[in-house]
């Protein structure tokens, strides 16, 4: 048995995703709860999670072990961030103020807004700059109790650029307590470079898909009217799935077009959005291994319908949840936020909402078994929350209940 | 000239509403920016505010002034929480789990639910766990930027414990930086040891309102169906404007039932909820000194429609914003995030938003030329914002910006 060198004792009650693996349909809410509980951590893995008597008998504190006095609090496993745009420098301010005032996409984008006013604000800083900004982002993840975050490209949409992006993005996450998992999200949107989505993705393609593998975990691709349509994705997602990324899919955010079934159909991780999906696409992805990744707070910001979450759960989709965190169409990097969101205005119960932005999240992320649940053997990312019940964390609309996060076996810093 | 005790100097800018008293129509969003900005602070009170070179030749930091460093920063005047129901015991998760599954108020009621469930809690506990319960409650309100806030009774309907509340609110502020002013919500429901409405108004006005009326500033009624009717919350507000209490309504929140006409006759101080109100309850509130105050964050937990902000603002009403904070049907304490969905879901800019929730919340309270603004003669109550737009207030949902509070002049302690 190996030493223990953190003990979380006395703990009100330790939470967690119950099961392995995602959890769907009726058992997405199902939880694991210890109460009262101790977790004992052994070199950045969690050793046990149970009743204070048992951990501290079968995981005794050795002299060099750090306490933590869990008395009057709640643990949850860290959270996990699955679809976050963190790495961009400049802000969308002005194109917040424009869209309040009821601007429209066509308004907004003549004003120098949308995603290709963030392309010229990253493409004219340096690497330093862009460093320093995903790291800050990466703080604002941390804040609200986000241990691991993926984080895609697709604000350079040039060979230089990109790369730069992803280089940017591993070593941020290198250098920080969040974990980091880069996406190339080489097809975002067409630069102005280009005369088509068809030649732009050849470009992709040939040109910047083969150092970019290098660099990224997956691959994800704007399925939408003025970005890609599912020709290209096709093509852009088989490449890249023949340098061994994960496929990820942009997917009925403003419009359905056949994004869905091409997602499940290249058993794609995840579709993401789905505002604007379909009984039909529902179903499809009910059936399949490919996760519904819901953004409430990007259709909080763009005023867009609501994605059909309940009916999602009822037929039996693996639901994630994520922020969506980016300048424009969503700057928020709350993972409770979106938790209160995807329970006030989605219909999820906050013991879902917990199980989507964990374990759930995780897998979209290909780590089953390694984050979203406290549980032996996972990565030992711990939230501590002074709170009476850990359903504040969801229901506290913007407040701030976090004593303490553990991130793999380490007591973080407090602020 | 009296002696500079805290200089906030060279910030990148200090904004606030411009102008004095409440603004409404086309001047709600007007600012006044000082860019770069100065703040000079003596005894409790705004001296200037300036250019840093102005501010520093007219108001020279003494031997024993504090200096706060405002380079890279914005100062923005402390927000005003016009609408709270801050001092409670206990909370409502389980009604809230109870409302994300689809429970309608009956089910709710059923299963021990609504503000009777509060007010059980809040008869069953002491006055001092009531004062720390409260303290708690205010220092949620300060972390996201809250330096003065309304605090309502309404959860004793008893005599005893709505007195008990209103000397808590009053002692909680004492002890505070928030400054607080108690409002005497004794028609918040009808409890169960009366058999209607009119009868326990009866008992309100001449067996409660006489004490209450020394430690109240204002008094409040909620005007719904199972709530008070239009006769009887006439009756409870004109006695309490014989007391010399300001007046205020809980107004078309699930149902129209004349209480903005009600409001407007009195001369209240305002209409707040407004989410039913129709076309002719914004023209009478357009034309009235009776403020619309708007509680997004309600809306957002009930499901309820939006109240009409726009037609609001355009028919030239007082529009102000506040959290609603309370354990049921609004548990968010943060202005900031309230000013997100204000511009979100209400189609408010920014600056309206700010201007909602400092000089007009202001206004409500009666604290015109007192809070709200960052002016000479007003509160030194004053955030400084670590970020590089002071519009991140609002756009930035769930940021932590606030890099410092300064609250009648002191400089408080971070965290
Ligand atoms: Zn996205
Ligand atoms: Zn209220």
């Amino acid at each position: 048995m190996s030493e223990t060198t953190l003990l979380i004792h006395d703990l009100e009650a330790a939470v967690s995703p119950a099961g392995r693996g995602p959890l769907r349909g009726g058992a997405l809410g199902d939880l694991e709860v210890h109460s009262p509980a101790s977790i004992a951590v052994s070199g950045g893995r969690i050793a046990a999670v149970g009743p204070p008597g048992e951990v501290l008998r079968d995981h005794p504190p050795g002299p060099g072990c750090e306490t933590l006095d869990g008395r009057g609090k709640v643990a949850l496993p860290g959270l996990v961030d699955c679809h976050t745009h963190a790495a961009f420098l400049g802000d969308r301010a002005d194109e917040f103020e424009l869209r309040c005032r009821g601007a429209g996409y066509e308004e907004i984008h003549a004003a120098g807004g949308g995603i290709l006013s963030t392309v010229r604000a990253t493409r004219a800083g340096s690497e330093e700059e862009l460093l320093t900004a995903t790291r800050r982002h990466l703080n604002w993840l941390l804040r609200h109790g986000t241990t691991t975050a993926e984080v895609k490209s697709g604000y350079g949409l040039d060979k230089e650029t990109e790369l730069e992006m992803l280089r940017v993005i591993r070593a941020a996450g290198e250098a920080h307590p969040v974990d980091v998992y880069p996406t190339f999200l080489g097809a975002h949107a067409v630069p102005a470079e280009f005369s088509s989505a068809a030649e732009y993705v050849e470009f992709v393609v040939t040109e910047v898909l083969p150092e970019a593998a290098r660099l990224a975990e997956a691959a994800d691709v704007f399925v939408e009217r003025g970005a890609f349509g599912v020709p290209e994705a096709r093509r852009y997602l088989e490449a890249c799935a023949g340098y061994g990324l994960a496929l990820r899919l942009h997917a009925d955010q403003f419009s359905e077009r056949g994004a869905v079934a091409l997602a499940v159909e290249l058993g794609a991780r995840s579709a993401d959005h789905l505002e604007n999906t379909g009984e039909e696409g529902v179903r499809i992805l009910g059936r399949s291994a490919t996760a519904a990744v819901l953004l409430p707070a990007c259709a909080l910001f763009l005023g867009l319908p609501d994605p059909p979450a309940r009916a999602l759960v009822e037929e039996g989709a693996v639901v994630a949840l994520a922020t969506d965190f980016n300048p424009g169409s969503s700057f928020c990097s709350s993972l409770p936020v979106v938790m209160n969101l995807a329970c006030t205005r989605l219909g999820l119960s906050p013991a879902e909402a917990l199980c989507a932005c964990t374990a759930n999240a995780a897998h979209v992320l290909g780590l089953d078994g390694e984050v979203g649940r406290l549980a032996p053997g996972y990565r030992a990312d711990v939230l501590v929350l002074d709170a009476p019940d850990w359903r504040y964390l969801a229901y506290h609309l913007g407040g701030d209940h976090l004593a303490a996060v553990v991130k793999s076996g380490s007591l973080l810093p407090a602020g």
